[in-house]
């Protein structure tokens, strides 16, 4: 009886022509929209010689091409290779991790640059892209990234696909508030991507709560190779962070300092995770969830401030603060926001990307509102905040006041977003896995009979039957 | 009496003095000739300040070495690791999948410094390398670790030095004759390293063709850790392809403009994979296989037409299809393959670097053709196919047959030198594994004891003999 | 009783306070040292407009940070990924190889920058970062990573800070002495990281030998993914080894020959490796030990004369020698050392670090001493050597005598360094893990359940006791 529920159940994942169906109408989707909308910009085109003289230099090396392509590409791995690997710590849900994170990002980057190709570099109809789209297009994807976090091994891929779709179109939307309406400055993306990801992340795992999610309870954890392969996803966000939040900073100082306080933040973090992690376990042993995920708060909480004045140690006082609240965060918060929330976040994102973000939003407006131009020089102050134009005027303080607009901004967007999206990801009609399915790679990907299976049923106690 | 053989097999795999002495008086003779030969060329060289007088640079950045090297690192990391652990999917052969590529990318670089630099960089006598000769050098082992793959498992560290011997001279060759006889663009390789190096080794393959290679079919397959560590090969080749196929572009937009396109090709690619992955296959799920594969295929299908002006959406077309024909030809194409035409391909060559290396050169053929002035601008034209000296009056049309004959060229050079290669492979002397040793570390390797060892000997029911 | 014993034994590595207590001390220490001494530099600080005035500049590209920064995330890798998975290979110690490596890094790096800043980067009162200074402190952890090498496994987290803090320190006067006192080139740190980190380990190891380690025989072996994880960690140090020796030299061509010079004996390294691994077997199979480590002892040895005009064919020469030399030295040195001078190197420090490292600074002497304005032209000598104010007339000889004279002083720093930190490790106090508990995650590690543990759990015969 048990067992026909189940069987019914799975029946429902049958991916056969649905996945199909939505990847190839969305490809075909992005070829139509590229082809009607999407060009090189001058830098990228084979124009660039003419524009070379126009903008009156001398070299290639000019080209901004040299100066955020080795950015790009580590931020690319972070896209990849860092949250992909991260997420691969669940024992039997590798596949998914690093599969459907690679599905998702890889469409995702292709939505972003139209979306953010609308709102950023649209020029006579066209949208005009260089590297620093490609830079924007994997930042808008991190925020999904981010949000898989929390529905991480609960949902069917189409439904990562439909969330993907929605959640760039609103974090377009958001940045654009953000950055044009309210000018607020945040290159590593404290507001956009992580708060934004992770709340909107939240908020779609608490509509999609499971009541009987205990069922999967037992795949819910880590083994030990398991928990080295997430480790190369952890190295990688931290290694490559610097580059992260310097990727799209101005020319010069700004990328500069940008990768140093990052640096120094991510330095500070990992001591105080480390030292909550031992002192918050009776055993005064260190936890690998901590050690995975906490460390990365450092980063993230110097999104928005790192390209300003915040000094080096700035940078360590906002990374030791932030490895100890993610710290506290997994080994408190998140059971809390389960069982009395009903938030059911697979990876922790609350600890790593929510609280840390919002810290980083508030870091943010603290620095700007600090500016002087004493600190920052007559130039430096004004090409810092981009007070030019209509925003001559402005003050550090006013500034300041925008930057905290800018969170409640993204959280409201966010968390409105992410009840939109829950509900729609809730309709019957995505193949989801059944509670007791969840974590599992089976479900969707053909598994290998590994040895160790092998020994299982070698051993398995009903099979040889004695005789 | 049939373990008799085996053993007498297996002795035959003894590589104590052969292999030394392979490696030795190759590296001994890589001395010799870099030492009659190799200096740095003026930007590497302690002359260089007055290089810079003489060139009239005003900055040390207008070195090359600024210009290439972030590439040149992505690239390199695409041949040792990316190659090396894409083909870890085995699951007793992880060993030789990573050391062997090692092994045979390191001696094939330096032979393949000397090789392309008679050809290319030789001035006074003297080979001059730069960072460019490096980038040149991991392009042409890149084609034979594309070979490697199809012989993956069956053949000795012996073997594979020879084959990498032979293969670079002829790569090198057949290099000369596309780039330089022909004036063919090609910066990417999709005519001279994918569609060289996949037809080379398919040919060395049918060659080398096993009847009994079932007698190893149950060591053909992947286990759950090893398909999770061929993702890294996958991804860092997926998210490092953009500077794969820019790194040897002209500087300034073409290297842009390289890196964008096959950007975009490769997202696209990777929806297609997914969504035929799932449609081929009854239950609908996925296969590793075709994730970790032919979602790669869209970078060597740009190979050619990436610096071009290829456009974006000509790219997300390109990757489509290349997503659709890879995957296809995993499911359909590599068993008719082996069972038809006897050539066993283990990481299935055929489908991820053969046939889009085919369209990469078709695709790059119908591009060159098909540029104007008008698109290009009037240097920008000259500039991107290098229409000066000889070639100043060449037509874009003119220009795309050179294109097509470059892909002729290319296979006739695969197919005759891989059958060449591998009939002297075949001779009795290289110490090849018995058709039940293949896909086997244990051969070649000291292999550790695993603890899942352990667990098969402690319930051996063999070993336990009850009292 | 012997139970009890090991109870006893276990108790004295609880971490809960001891651990908590030295990273938050230490960290509050980084923060009031980083308020008290650390500014951005010049080229990072937000007044970098009116400084590019007065440098007369035209171009952002000129920023030290585009020289160097993707030199500097390569080092950063090969330090977080590099060394900490190299040390994967234990069986059961792949948390503490990756996770203590990533603890004592992140808090080398801080201390570092503020050790090395008061040497080198001290200007009125402040210490003036920017990205060489990164690189210099990824460059001086690394040296106390290659020092874990040796007592990897067989000691507490609160030992590892402690010699971090102690060893950087002495890195920092060694380096002073070398570089500022002795004048002596070292870009890649033949002497300054690998003679003087190895020699520090080897040194703190013998004095907290443990002569009943053999207790722990069982576990100080490898794995299949054991070796497998290890091999991601080789192949990054040697693909990014280039940038390695290249990151701080002279922009230009200094940092371009480097990176050639590198990338050949790297290459010619692993022939001989692979060679006398064959040859050193009785049954010829290789030994994947000396694949991870030896073939990269030929990035070692180019280290301090990669930026001179040691040309391609001597750096073959140098991999080709130090290939041999590191191979030889882990199949008969490492146990010699262990049973007669009572060293126990884990990971075989010695031959991959310690004697490349002499080496090294040997061919750097004898490349200085055999320099000639030939050579270098008149201006490229100069620059080479820094043969400017009160060195204006040194000549290479003499440079070659301070050369060697290094090697000495980073010797004796070493082992007396070593001696020194060795004897305040061994106080009762630090929580290392008793001799049986050694190369063993769990004494510090939460380590979840694994699956094969369920499979040893279910079949113990112990526990199934049949009724």
């Amino acid at each position: 009886m048990e067992r026909t529920r189940h069987q019914g159940m799975a029946k429902n994942t049958y991916m056969r022509w649905r996945l199909p169906l939505v990847c190839l109408l969305w490809e075909v989707a992005m070829i139509v929209l590229f082809g009607v909308f999407v060009r090189f910009n001058p830098e990228a085109d084979a124009h660039w010689e003419e524009e070379k003289q126009k903008m009156n230099l001398t070299s290639d090396i000019e080209n901004d091409f040299y100066f955020r392509y080795p950015s790009f590409q580590d931020v690319h791995v972070m896209i990849f290779v860092g949250f992909g690997f991260l997420m691969v710590f669940l024992k039997r849900y590798g596949f998914g991790a690093v599969g459907f994170n690679f599905l998702l990002a890889a469409f995702g980057i292709q939505w972003a640059l139209l979306m953010q190709g609308w709102f950023h570099s649209f020029v006579n109809g066209k949208i005009l892209i260089g590297v620093e789209n490609l830079i924007n297009a994997d930042f808008c994807v991190g925020s999904v990234c981010i949000a898989f976090g929390a529905i991480l091994g609960k949902t069917s891929p189409i439904q990562l696909l439909v969330m993907t779709l929605f959640q760039v179109t609103l974090f377009a939307v958001n940045e654009y508030i953000l950055l044009n309406l309210l000018h607020v400055k945040d290159a590593g993306g404290s507001m956009t991507i992580h708060t934004f990801g992770a709340y909107f992340g939240l908020m779609v795992t608490r509509i999609l709560y499971r009541p009987n999610l205990e069922q999967s309870k037992d795949k819910q954890g880590s083994v030990y190779q398991s928990d080295l392969f997430a480790m190369i996803g952890t190295l990688y966000l931290w290694m490559y962070w610097p580059s992260f939040n310097s990727a799209i900073s101005e020319h010069g100082d700004a990328q500069h300092r940008a990768a140093i306080n990052t640096y120094c933040s991510l330095a500070a973090c990992v001591l105080t995770t480390v030292a909550f992690s031992s002192m918050l376990q009776k055993k005064g042993k260190l936890d690998m969830v901590h050690i995975q995920n906490a460390t990365l708060a450092g980063g993230v909480a110097v999104g928005t401030s790192a390209e300003m004045m915040l000094t080096p140690y700035g940078s360590l006082i906002v990374g030791f603060i932030c490895g100890i609240v993610s710290t506290v965060g997994y080994v408190y918060l998140t059971p809390f926001l389960e069982s009395r929330l009903h938030i059911q976040d697979t990876c922790g994102i609350h600890n790593l990307h929510a609280m840390p973000g919002l810290i980083g939003g508030i870091v943010g407006a603290i620095t700007a509102a600090a500016a002087t131009e004493d600190v920052y020089g007559k130039e430096g102050f004004v090409k810092a905040f981009d007070f030019t134009g209509q925003y001559k005027t402005r003050s550090p303080s006013i500034q300041g006041g925008f930057q905290a607009a800018g969170i409640f901004v993204s959280l409201l967007m966010a968390l409105a977003g992410g009840a939109l999206v829950g509900a729609i990801l809730k309709l019957p009609i995505w193949g989801d896995p059944a509670d007791e399915n969840c974590f599992e790679d089976d479900i969707y990907w053909e598994v290998p009979e590994d040895e160790e299976s092998d020994v299982y049923h070698m051993h398995n106690p009903a099979k040889p039957a004695s005789p």
